[in-house]
């Protein structure tokens, strides 16, 4: 028996312990042959463009090294599959691919865009009576899938805001000067990313001292008011804003400048720190500064959280084990079952419960203003950025998994 | 004796090190009874706003977590020293507190406008023919300081620089479309960050693929050239560019590309990543997005070069023994021995080889396209960014000293 797995939308420093998790699985079982990956995604299993990942991956340090390695060592793609009456053909070719290379199980990393894929898959395969089966495995930096406590992918996301905002905090006050940074976190829709930021009061901090999500409606008004009230206790002040705050409501906000369409023609805004800058900085008057965290938010390896990449292989070995257990159709999921000492277990659910739907921030750990999360948030968001990894370095710096190197 | 200590202008990583090595060095010499710390910069010795260290930092625990603690515990200011002719009271304040606290030595660690300080001061204190001595310790990320082979804080903020740029290649390269990745590095008007990315040929990367300094003249259709050279041979193009280049001579950079407009449609200054993001998209028109490394560049002691942080304290502690020599006008350096080994030694120079001059990247280390660097390049920032430190940690995240809280 074959199997094959792929890695799809945005990247993760969590994806590819996910893969190694499928490939040691797999690597360890004597009834599987072959493992392929996929190159970018599905589209891979479209165009018939599998490598043989037991060739690729050789030795304990390409292990080591993969588990270090952010983003996808076989690539992405932002393509959704279409419904199967308005194109049956690429269901067709997929078949086809599975046939030509003997595989009977596909494992999908991937987030709730990945989910709609493996349902639309494993439908095809059980209509036309195709033994394969398709399992669906979930990632993103977002955290909003729904139905699993979080994703894979988060907590090493969530680890490297959390330092970096603390350090920002250090930097942003040297000067005897009253200051205002803003500190803009991905997040277009669910605020989980920039509320994890309260995990820094776990040590001490009182930053940032005001947090905004995509979850409320945003208010200019309320919002400089926030920062004067903060003001009258601390020079330097430090605020957390979601990319995902809708400043439409703002008059002269000129939202179409602001709005950009992504791949999937999901809608979303740019700039949110850039534009609150201008307007803190009319309004307000003293030194204010944007920081976008960027991409590195979603790369930066160098930060993993040990918890984070353990359970990133373990839900990928689950997966594969699920689906040698004959489900399909399943996404992969954990249950928590305490915070303190942390505990979760794995356990899967109909990919349809997840597939295109995006779960919120609650709104239980919104305070009443509005402008900051409670302290349950805290409870939530500290095992999950617990631990670090050792990493394999040279000259200096980690090194990555390039046996497939992509540039 | 009572000694003084002050931290001057832009935050590194590095700073509070060598706070920590005049300390030690302080509190172990018997002769030594106070340590003050002058609260931002030399404004602390002009409004007499001092702290006595030796009740701030109680603990060996103090000492590590001062080692790992980002910007300057002590407060820093941008403020220069006006000419003894122009203002004389300003000097006068400063001497009544080196008398009123009884401060035979003051050392000032800070960049070259600090050294000017330095100078100022101690031709002051020889003129009135005060016992006062005054030492500069040298320290920016900008690594642009004359006669020292490198500044202590360079070497951290090239291993975050490299580091993440390494990362942001993985990030570059998920998708099977063409890109351009543009990242902005710190550097006015001195190259020396830039140039450091290219220790990731070491490491056996090709990227960044180009490489923009100040120290050259830019030419915005040779850049757009370079590109496209260089997307004849890889897909996900990761170029490096100097916040200092100079994109005056472009044609309506002015107006088009630097002056960017807010939501509100407010004009406002852009960086140059952003600048050469908009270019580039209209004259090459594939993906194209700029990354600012922005002040994370400066403050991410999470990834502290090892090297750069012993150094560090190493002349800071140089910096008091100098002083205690009767030494005064000073500015300690680092000499190079050799690369491989790597080996230095600390050294004193006339703080006016170096108040107000910036060292820029030498031109026989930039390639004839002048749109890299050369391997010499790597033989001299390799070293710098080597060697890991270990964290005291809480909660999963690197703790810093607060024992003086700032906010």
């Amino acid at each position: 028996m074959n199997i094959a797995v792929a890695q799809s939308g945005g990247p993760t420093c969590a994806i590819n312990a996910s893969l190694l998790g499928v490939f040691r699985e797999g690597y360890k079982n004597s009834e599987i042959d072959a493992i392929f990956g996929s190159i970018n995604g599905i589209e891979g299993m479209i165009e018939d463009n599998l490598i043989n990942l037991k060739s690729i991956i050789r030795t304990s340090e390409d292990l080591e090294l993969l588990r270090q390695t952010p983003s996808t060592v076989l690539g992405s793609c932002r393509y959704k599959l279409p419904d199967v009456d308005e194109n049956s053909e690429v269901y067709e070719k997929i078949a086809k691919c599975f046939e030509k290379h003997m595989i009977d199980i596909f494992i999908y990393i991937g987030g709730n865009d990945s989910m709609d894929t493996v349902v639309k898959l494993s439908k095809y395969f059980e209509i036309k009576k195709l033994p394969y089966r398709v399992i669906g495995v979930p990632k993103t930096i977002d955290n909003d899938l729904p139905i699993t406590d979080h994703t894979p992918g988060f907590g090493s996301a969530a680890k490297y805001v959390a330092t970096t905002v603390h350090e920002i905090i250090r930097d942003s006050s040297v000067y005897s000067i009253d200051s205002i940074t803003i500190i803009e976190i991905m997040g277009r829709h669910a605020g989980w990313l920039t509320a994890s930021t309260c995990v820094l009061r776990a040590i001490g901090e009182e930053v940032p001292h005001l947090i905004y999500l995509p979850e409320t409606d945003f208010d200019i008004d309320r919002f400089i008011e926030d920062i004067q009230r903060e003001q009258a206790k601390h020079q330097a002040i430090i605020v957390a804003v979601s990319e995902g705050v809708d400043l439409s409501s703002i008059e002269g906000v000129q939202t179409d400048a602001m709005a950009g369409v992504d791949a999937f023609g999901h809608k979303f805004q740019n700039g949110v720190g850039k534009a609150l800058e201008h307007i803190v900085s009319e309004r307000i008057g003293c030194k204010v500064r944007s920081v976008e965290l960027n991409v590195m938010q979603r790369c930066s390896s160098h930060l993993l959280s040990k918890t984070d990449i353990e359970e990133a292989e373990a839900i990928g070995s689950a997966g594969l084990r699920a689906a040698l257990e004959g489900n399909t159709g399943k996404m992969m999921y954990f249950q928590r079952i305490s915070d303190s000492p942390y505990e979760t277990v794995i356990r899967m659910t109909d990919a349809s419960n997840c597939a295109n739907f995006e779960k919120k921030f609650p709104t239980k750990w919104i305070n009443d203003s509005k402008n900051n999360v409670t302290d349950d948030a805290i409870d939530y968001f500290l095992p999950l950025i617990q631990g670090d990894i050792n990493f394999i370095t040279q000259n200096g710096l980690p090194r990555h998994f390039t046996g497939l190197k992509r540039s």
